[in-house]
């Protein structure tokens, strides 16, 4: 296959026929010329398409913090022309062997396609607004004298200690929040399924059943329009389980809006309306966002309230750096606390943060999620009676079996089947859910439509669990594992109950519960296949629902009902071994593990997690092979949940590898270019003509060479950001004069996270005609790479670093160019016809 | 304080009494210059100081893998003069604040000083023979052909799957080490005790107790003899558990000798022989070290056995990039068939190589652990009579608990006071281990005294252990825990025994088991002190010898001890609760993770293990806080263990972040300068005299400019093992032909780990007059910065990328010098007065 470059160089990916491969990575110098002259006219009639800058408004931002002139969109670059497989686009993956092997599956794709099944192209694109966090320091004159004051044994000691203050207060403010969600959903949850109950048994005698129908109905309705309501105005971040957008955020995109005290009130007060409103979700997932703001708001030292009004404590850390690396704890927290995981919470934060890994701050993060696991457990322990006791270390444990988890060699196989149905039906699970979701992105996309897409779910799920539980009418007379669960008899007699009831009057993690732990009797196949079903459908259905709601609890409740009915198919089969019934349980944990696997593709942190929910690490290692065999059955198919999220978002996250075959591919052929430059000594008019003109947020600052003007050698690195600060604060001066004020790096903290916008500056026409001294304000060494750099190194270096900007440069040392995340985001690897291909998704507005 | 450069430039670190501090990071030109001509002729007369390369064969390196003209040290740079304190030189420490704090500390020891108890400089010093591996692809034209042909269906999938099957295969091949290993301790430990503890009870009636003592003393002599001349002659490198030297090769350092054949023989053999010689050491240290080898082994697809014998598989793999992703495999299967810890044993691979984290190696390493855990397992309890039981994860496990792992709130104070115990004492078996490695290194060198002292410690071992079980005399009559362990009466009646006995009539293991889940009444205070004493002193006196052995038992067994009298201490205080008799063993583990986090600091993945050995997440909690607290008292005095020990050998280690304060100092204050450079196409007398007389291992290829002999432009980086083998293969010519013969990279790897020496080239006078064509060989785009890079910039790329040679350039992109990773680690933090300095340790060859 060989790879068109925009008549700039020839390099060969990888051609099977050509036995005496040559390798020709030469550049021809006159193509070259050539081509960046054709290429330059083509990008600036696409910037002129492109126009004024409200096209970029339509994304789902918080006004409080719009940072819009600082996420304007990187300038589109030439595209390579690699053979795109048009056919093949619904289901591409990250994985280079798994793409390749489910080239099977892209022939049944294409014959749904003659049906006129056709699949659109979300997952082709990267969305131009997502921009890098600064994550590397500008170490400019201003950053060095700042440093000077740290440099005694009195700061040192103070800002250390600080941090350690601050995760403290992370941790506690995490299970403070933990504590209020439980107490509130527990009670209220309570309370709507005793009424509900309570009408149920009165009516099955009274031939009344309308009346619970409709009031489940009712209550169902006003909650859940109140909690989408709350989200779909507030904040629209705030929907999901966010914890694709805290990935990506500590991957090292930025997110506006995300970490915000309005998020923080449209997922916190949301996830307890979503719950007692029915819908088939958790509130776990959503504690690692919460506990992310929560960690913000810490690092910040400021609340920003409605009207534009803040409170500001300190500054300090107000940089994406500092801001970043508390984020990480909060997520910990976050994590921590709603499961009970101090362990899977710190590599939760930790696995997507490759280049920000080192051991101070781990040991930060431990300690911010034992914090939080520690006081959330010692509150939920209050709420429940004694605080001294201390077994709530989560909203969610596992760990309650009446007998010791032991298995035996027999069973592994047993448990690998179980794995590979979880893969498939995780698979499924991801494709139905991609499909839903794009139909609403194209249809559903009016505000109003989405609260009333989640007002119908809620109001479908009691209809179909009103509808079931009448139904089968299974009835029974175990008494269910969880003493305050809600029953119902409904037909059946006064002893015994509705075997549904304890199922769907309760949380779905009540629910779940009552899966792993409830006597072996209590289920029959059928209920549990209704089940089944029936939340199989309402979770695809809600998730992605414009409401606050996790998403770990549906699945895992779908696994362990069916890990219960193949538990019981084990016990039926050998009837001689009474043993088995006990471990209906056992076969119930599995298949949550299985399903989970299979719909999250769980990395080594959700593993982790789950290990530590179950409390039992002999037994963590059947969990282990069961999560890596679902995950491997489900990536040949698709990729994970949150991962499909990520691509439909169009989020630039960075793999921790660059693609295979890329090898030949040169910085020269993924920068940007043309370059947007200034001198060390600028005039104010060009500065502001090309900020207003130019899309780019950092510009290289050249040398004044008057041999050639505009190619000078590289002397740093300018963010716009600072450009505008320093426009804003008048840092200038008729030419040959010194600056009359002086600008220290709190003027640029003051400012953080919510720049300024260029319409925001106002200059006289005499200020047009000054001078700007950019040297103390440029970063003086910016990380840099020369343009025959191979694609890979180019990845390394950016990813390793975490950097913004790259720039590229020629031989000289003049810069000609610059790598932003999103050209080398924007390479994916694929397959065609057997041979491994990349793809190049496109760069768009939306 | 000001840092004073060579005549260079005047960087200003902290000065608290200059008010208005202003930066002056300008070089003076003609300084510059002149520095530079002063420096060179400083270097050059070092470098005739160093003379030959026989200067460096004073290392314990096997003649097998001698790689030592690979190894040559790096040439010596002009120093920075900092105020070194000359004072404060014992216990520094890489972190900061604990430097900071511990300047109290300092004081006693300067009145020590005055009292003629000198400390010796071991600290101060980095071995200039510990190189970087090449972690970096050299992407030079013969990579790019080799790789094309990888870019087709069939060699993505069969390289993919091979690496998996590998690390299987690394896991398997651990776990059946491991059981081995546990099968032959068990067994004969067994029958030495059984025989002993027999001659005990024969001869207290008899009157011959010398009998006993004898032959104990006697068995333990000659087995340890022989596993420390095992040890000491084989392979020096297997002494001790290893892990220093595998954290310090995932860190990046190449050791040669320590992943080889005869390593593998005298650690696996040399483990044994040292706990069936009574010493105090476990097993579980070595299984790290002994997993990683296998690892290797697999990796190279290729057995060195003794007189050059080879049996070659396989190439593919050799080069430092692969091997090393398969050695973090194989330490982590060590670690997970050890204590039963797959993700514990995947967080210790994982956290000291920062640079190398990517989530499908991170899967990889866990799949390798996990396999490793499950044969184990599997093996482990075949042995023990059941393989489908599985209940053996490990080789120790502290989970046999006959109670639920609970804890109250009330507990955590005396938890935190334990932990303060625990890291005081941790602090100081580690300055008292450290004083004695100093002695050691000073005058006890030579191989037979190494051996004479192994059999002197194991005599005392046995010799003090008679003496206590005889002087001390406790009787008990409860069963110990484990029903297979040996007692010996004594002096006791029939009926009842020992209870010393218990304690030492086993393997360090079994002692710690007993102290974990022995009954209340079963071990008196006066035994335990009797016994904690001993043990803590001859735990000191152990580690360090020449000899395969572990630290870890000792440790947990030193803390289980004096917990357990803790337990003891709170169960006789409130004596109305007798359920508090039970707690004794919650107490003695408590006191373990305490003592093993004071002698250890562990880390993350420590703390993982133990929660894993533990096998009770809950009871986690307050494990995680001991172990935190421990740690951080400990790091008040002074480093752990492991850290003590890469200090003492001199391995240059990365730490995760630049040490503060280095902010002012550039790329150029810490570059080797002046450089070796070649041309792109040199002569081969050039290259023959080059390699002959200069150290590097890398140099720069320039551009051969005519107006500027030397100086040209940057063209990329040959290694000089790739020169050798150009020599070796004769890839030259008269000038202005072809070359007559190819070479492919295979030609590379068949040398690979082991490189040519220069004295092993033999050139004709006719053959030193042609020209080598280099530009098919070196590194096109190595990673460069420029000279006023700051050194944390410096730091990140270096530590990010896992660097070896980082080529320091002027604003023309001509190399000026070369930055190593000693230039790098040789910086360290450190306090004086109050104020944080920085240390810089000095490049020794020994």
């Amino acid at each position: 296959m060989t790879v068109h470059l925009d008549g700039m160089a020839s390099a060969r990916l990888a051609d099977p026929d050509t036995k005496e491969s040559t390798i020709d990575v030469s550049v021809n110098k006159n193509n070259e010329k050539h081509g960046k002259d054709n290429r330059y006219r083509k990008v600036k009639d696409e910037i002129k398409q492109v126009g004024s800058e409200s096209k970029f408004h339509v994304t789902p931002v918080s006004e409080e913090e719009h940072e819009l002139n600082n996420t304007v969109p990187a300038r589109p670059t030439p595209e390579l022309k690699f053979d795109i497989d048009d056919e093949a686009d619904t289901l591409s993956n990250h994985n280079s062997i798994t793409a390749l092997l489910s080239s099977k599956f892209r022939d049944i794709q294409k014959r749904l396609k003659q049906y006129g099944i056709e699949s659109p192209r979300f997952r082709k694109r990267l969305v131009s607004r997502w921009e890098s966090m600064n994550y590397d320091v500008c170490e400019n004159v201003l950053y060095l004298k700042d440093q000077e004051k740290y440099k005694s044994k009195k700061w040192v000691t103070l800002r250390w200690l600080s941090k350690w203050l601050v995760m403290f207060f992370i941790g506690i403010g995490t299970a403070l929040l933990a504590a209020t969600i439980y107490y509130v959903v527990e009670k209220l949850a309570h309370y709507k399924f005793e009424l509900i109950s309570h009408y149920f048994d009165e009516c099955a005698k009274n031939n009344c059943l309308y009346q619970p129908a409709l009031l489940w109905m009712g209550i169902n309705l006003v909650v859940t329009i109140a909690g989408a309501s709350l989200v779909t105005f507030l904040q629209p971040l705030a929907a999901g389980s966010g914890i694709p957008y805290i990935k990506s955020y500590l991957n090292g995109i930025k997110i506006p809006g995300l970490l915000t005290f309005r998020a923080f009130v449209a997922k916190t007060v949301g996830v307890v309306l979503s719950i007692l409103g029915g819908l088939a979700c958790g509130k776990e997932g959503p504690m690692a966002h919460s506990g992310s703001i929560i960690a913000a708001g810490f690092g910040r030292g400021r609340i920003n309230l409605c009207n534009g009004k803040t409170f500001s404590f300190y500054s300090v850390f107000r940089n994406d750096h500092e801001i970043r690396d508390f984020v990480a704890g909060g997520a910990a927290s976050g994590v921590s606390s709603a499961f009970g995981a101090p362990i899977g919470g710190t590599l939760f934060s930790l696995e997507e943060a490759a280049s920000f890994w080192n051991q101070d701050l781990t040991w930060r993060v431990f300690f911010s999620s034992m914090i939080a696991c520690f006081a959330t457990n010692f509150l939920i322990s209050a709420i429940n009676g004694d605080p001294t006791k201390l077994t709530d270390p989560g909203l969610v444990r596992f760990n309650a079996f009446k007998f010791d988890l032991k298995f035996d060699l027999i069973e592994i196989p047993v448990f690998i089947f179980m794995a590979v149905i979880g893969g498939l039906t995780g698979a499924l699970f991801v494709v139905m859910n991609y499909k839903l979701t794009v139909f609403r992105k194209r249809y559903l996309d009016k505000k109003w439509i989405k609260i009333v897409e989640a007002g119908l779910v809620a109001v479908v799920s009691a209809a179909v669990a009103f509808g079931l539980m009448v139904g089968v009418n299974e009835c029974t007379d175990k008494a269910p594992f969880d003493s305050h669960a809600v029953t119902a008899s409904v037909y059946c007699s006064d002893k015994s109950h509705n075997s549904l009831s304890t199922l769907f009057l309760t949380t779905p993690e009540g629910c779940l519960k009552a899966l792993l732990h409830d006597p072996f009797e209590m289920h029959g196949p059928v209920s549990l296949v209704a089940f089944i079903l029936v939340f199989f459908l309402l979770g695809v259905w809600t998730y992605g629902l414009s409401v606050s709601s996790g998403v770990f609890i549906p699945c895992l409740a779908i696994g362990a009902a069916w890990g219960r009915l193949v538990g019981i198919g084990v016990a039926n089969m050998m009837p001689e071994n009474p043993n088995l019934q006990l471990d209906v349980g056992k076969f119930a944990l599995i298949g949550a593990a299985c399903q989970l696997g299979g719909i999250l593709r769980t990395t080594i942190s959700l593993t982790v997690i789950i290990v530590e929910c179950t409390d039992d690490i002999s037994f963590g290692l059947p969990i282990m092979i069961v999560l890596m065999i679902s995950k491997w059955v489900g990536d040949f198919i698709t990729t994970g949940l949150y991962d499909m999220n990520v691509e439909v978002m169009g989020l630039p996250t960075l793999p921790f590898e660059c693609p295979p075959l890329c090898d030949d591919l040169r910085a020269s052929d993924v920068m940007n270019a043309p370059l947007a430059t200034f001198k060390t000594k600028e005039k104010v008019a060009n500065i502001y003509r090309m900020l207003k003109e130019e899309t780019f947020c950092g510009f290289p600052v050249i040398e004044d060479d008057p041999r050639s003007p505009g190619k000078g050698k590289l002397k740093g690195l300018i963010l716009r950001n600072q450009l505008l600060v320093l426009l804003k604060k008048k840092i200038f001066c008729p030419e040959g004069q010194v600056p009359p004020r002086n600008i220290t790096i709190k003027d640029f903290r003051d400012f953080y996270p919510v720049y300024l916008k260029v319409s925001e500056i106002e200059l006289s026409e005499e200020e047009m005609t000054y001078v700007m001294d950019l040297k103390p304000y440029y970063n003086p060494s910016p990380y840099t790479v020369e343009q025959k750099f191979s694609l890979p190194r180019v990845f390394n270096l950016f990813r390793g670093l975490g950097l913004r900007h790259l720039i590229v440069t020629d031989e000289n040392n003049v810069p000609v160019g610059i790598v932003t995340r999103k050209d080398l985001a924007k390479f994916r690897v694929g397959s065609k016809r057997g041979l491994v291909k990349i793809e190049q998704l496109k760069i768009q507005d939306k």
